[in-house]
């Protein structure tokens, strides 16, 4: 059984489940909270981040870094392929992986996690305006480049869906569940994350809650919002 | 013909340079500032870093982020496999490939270029010597997990030479030529240091300097320092 170390807002353990649930590969959830530096978890992973996915049958050692655990399960189940076409299509893929997963995660959700669970949670002190506000105006340039991708494109990468697309809906549900995301005049990138939502291996991600920070807002797991 | 947009103090290019010159791929060096923000790079590469390939004959799209740019020739170049083994020993080379480009360049590297060149190229300041001191400081925690690591192993991520091995001497000779290196008590990573320095790949990037700052110290370049 595989176990995957994680929390719900985590937008990397989410890629990873995005890909896990498209692949039909079964799971069973650890909380970690990785601002917590729990010494059992350092030990598995010296880099202290989630997630971290554990074979309790088999051993071994735990994969690690969210992006190597997609490239694992990639190469070792063949079912819904989302690294796929021509290198330089697979190329394009990990290009916009890593765009979502260092720029937009820098730039908008990593200060939201930031300030509204970290500082919360951590440091029981209160977000800051700028923290948040600055986080809500960038995520509206990176909409803007994801609009941008899509009135060219099917999906983020190209014509077909990949790990691309997982990479960035992991992002934006997740400034989406703080607060972060403004739709209004994104009509091509709500139109495209609509038609995510609605995916099976979407909907146990959007069904869960963070009890330690508010509630999301009303439209967060409507797939018609 | 392949161009690579870096500059020579750019540890994520010099990952790629030791992976082509492993795989015998031949390629032009055209020199990028980053921290410029120039044009024609930023229509190039929206995320504004190096390095970048292209290929000049048959255009297409550019190849951007190191490691989609190590994957794209790792797959298309059979020469000198370097995410290399079972699934599982590909997981641990991405795992630490990830761990210096992340943590490494973070804790270390990040933090002397910042001080050393951003700041004095950029800004025209001095350096900050509490962030150099930093820098320092953790390249200690660094080198002694490398020491650890080498302890049980041949090569970073197990028996043979791959693209972690790449990954971290990019950073480290970076961080040395920054003079962000003590190498006493780190005999196991020196020893390791010193193999990877001998090799034909590793000499072109030895003998470049960054006129922009001063000389690096006079062990950088010595196979047998």
């Amino acid at each position: 059984m595989w176990q995957l170390y994680q929390f719900p807002l985590c937008p990397f353990s989410r890629k990873v489940r995005l890909l896990l649930g498209e692949k039909g590969v079964g799971y069973e959830l650890v909380r970690e909270h990785p601002w917590e530096r729990r010494d059992e978890f350092l030990d598995m992973n010296p880099a202290g981040q989630t997630p971290v996915v554990v074979d309790t049958q088999r051993g071994g050692q735990p994969l690690i870094d969210s992006l190597a655990i997609c490239e694992y399960f990639e190469e070792t189940v063949d079912k819904a392929a989302m690294i796929n076409g021509t290198a330089a299509n697979r190329a394009e893929v990990r290009r916009l992986v890593a765009w979502f997963d260092n720029h937009f995660y820098r730039d908008v959700t990593g200060l939201l996690l930031h300030e509204r669970v970290v500082k919360r949670v951590a440091h029981r002190a209160a977000p800051d305006a700028k923290g948040l506000r600055d986080a809500m105006k960038n995520a509206v340039g990176h909409l803007d480049y994801t609009d941008y991708l899509l009135d060219h494109r099917n999906w983020l990468a190209g014509a077909t869906m990949s790990l691309a697309d997982f990479a960035a809906a992991a992002q934006i549900s997740v400034a989406d569940y703080l607060g972060g995301i403004d739709w209004k005049g994104h009509e091509q990138t709500a139109r495209w994350y609509r038609g995510l939502k609605s995916r099976p291996s979407f909907r146990p991600l959007l069904a869960e809650r963070m009890e330690m920070v508010g509630p999301p807002p009303a439209h967060y797991d409507n797939v018609d919002f």
